[in-house]
């Protein structure tokens, strides 16, 4: 089968590579239908050390399921399923709790002999906990909103979600990029008053108005501290979603805080310290973390299947799998917010 | 009148200062009847640069109102009053969401002019919002566990709260400090089942555990670490309270804390920066900061009026104001928890 490998920076390649195949009984076989390149795959992509083996890519997916494993109860073959970026039992304490991203047997894809999602298709581990099964099969004008499920729509409600969004609060987020706009759409979902969209880029902002943003900061750093603070009565706003992941960005989101409020944060870190005197004084709350999306789709899915909320919109480009080396440049370059891969 | 100045580490003096006087028409002067001297003075007693002017001392007391300015209202001359350790004016929209330490008007006794609680007497600024009064005047019995209420219960208090301390969860307590103690006070108060104490002096892991803790770690870092894991069915406590406020503390608070848990951290932090990664990866929650323990008097005075709880038995050692340089000296050498000063 065809499946997407990084190699090195600014190298990927579409290979062919030994089919997908079930190896433990609680294994299923998915044919991917739809899948897409991530914010989070543009660091490797920018900074990945060369490597022989490569790196298969990919996280993000949905498709039919083609065979399952004979331990397999849930999932059916001919099922049409969301795939969650990280894969869970269902069955320990944190599936449980709704923490699936730390499942004691879970994990991300690409690694340790489960290839990435920018291929074929997948073999995808502890099936009837990791695959979501669409009730009906959707319609395709929601393909992209369903497919959003999977990673960047469930990741922009997490960080709304552990920034305590709600009625009548105000919300700062930072990042235009596809999980900032998701998280614009989950901030008004949750009934946040005022929304403040930290971004620079005309198509994103454009794009996030139409999401429900009442205002756009387009400064950086202290110049946007300056203007979010004169937008919220000179506190800060109850809710920050940090979509970004830069020691700025979080530094920022700290300053930006009203004092009593949370940060959610769901940029991959690449930074070592979250500011400590600033948010203890203003007794600010930061959490965040790979966001379990797999619990989030009981909850977002009925508003996409009625069309309430559109985060496939984030996808301004929809390419093959041939193409994926063309899309990581198109993201890496600003050309595209989120690329969507059409088998 | 006789207040506390501290000039210098190490060097604290008990000298006559100009008497307290109302100066503002919402200020009440407070005749101390007990004040006690905070883990927090301690930072400035091992590190404070020498200073021609001083440092007015001490920032918890409960009394007697002397006399009030013609804009106080609810406070009346002969109140017995709790001083919480912060000022407050009890009207903006921090102080209505219960977070007093945020107050618009508010700050800390012992600058701008207010002098600090080691002393007689008191300048209280805001006084219908700052002061707490107690309904009846109370037995004696009890004025150690109600002056635990103008801080460090209210600050164990605000640890467990955010850390969202609950009952049936694991909690684990950095600090074997008075807050630390208080901490564990709060921590079976609401409800915990498993209440893990890291702490290595006698005096203190006794009282502990009759405070409630279940069990006592004597290691440090990474053994710490461990030990609390194997008491953790390998996954970190819910609840993590850090009372230290170094960067080893709070290190080790992120390597406790179990995957969706969180840290209240209540500890002066003396260290930069929140360990980033670890906490994203586990979706840990960290927060805290000032205890609003104006907004936690009434939640907890019931407990102490009615002998619930005992937080006043962290106070090991009774003082009078002119021994207050004694008292510094054996909380820095650890030979008291916490020394209260009775006038």
């Amino acid at each position: 089968m065809r499946a997407t490998m990084m190699y090195a920076a600014g190298d990927v390649r579409v290979e062919s590579v030994p089919d997908a195949a079930i190896i433990d009984p609680t294994d299923a076989i998915v044919r991917v239908t739809r899948a897409c390149i991530c914010g989070s795959d543009l660091w490797p992509y920018r900074s990945m050390e060369r490597s022989a083996s490569g790196q298969s890519m990919g996280h993000e997916a949905m498709g039919v399921v083609e065979s399952v494993g004979s331990a397999v109860g849930k999932v059916k073959v001919g099922d049409f399923v969301i795939m969650p970026f990280a894969y869970s039992d269902g069955r320990c304490e944190f599936c449980h709790e709704g923490l699936q991203t730390a499942c004691v047997h879970g994990g991300f894809f690409g690694n340790a002999g489960f290839n990435g999602a920018q291929a074929e298709a997948l073999r995808v581990p502890h099936a009837d906990g990791t695959l979501y099964t669409l009730p009906t099969s959707p319609d395709e004008a929601l393909m992209a909103s369903l497919l959003s499920l999977s990673d960047v729509m469930g990741t922009g409600h997490h960080a709304a979600r552990v920034a305590k969004v709600g009625p009548g609060k105000s919300a700062v987020i930072l990042g235009d990029g596809a999980v900032g706009l998701c998280g614009v759409i989950a901030a008004r979902r949750l009934g946040a008053e005022q929304i403040i969209l930290l971004g620079r880029h005309a198509d994103r902002i454009a794009l996030g108005r139409e999401f429900g943003a009442t205002d756009v900061v387009k400064e950086r750093g202290d110049e946007a501290v300056e203007r979010v603070l004169a937008l919220t009565a000179g506190h800060g706003a109850h809710s920050v979603l940090e979509c970004v992941g830069t020691g700025q960005s979080m530094t920022d989101a700290v300053a930006l805080a009203r004092p009593g409020g949370a940060i959610g944060r769901v940029g991959v870190p690449h930074y070592d310290g979250i500011p400590a005197l600033p948010s203890f004084y203003k007794n600010v709350i930061v959490g965040g973390g790979p966001a379990p999306v797999r619990a989030y789709i009981d909850e977002l899915l009925p508003d996409v299947l009625e069309g309430r909320i559109q985060p496939g919109r984030v996808f301004d480009r929809v390419i093959d799998l041939e193409s994926v080396p063309d899309g990581y440049r198109a993201m890496d370059r600003r050309e595209s917010i989120k690329v969507m891969i059409d088998f």
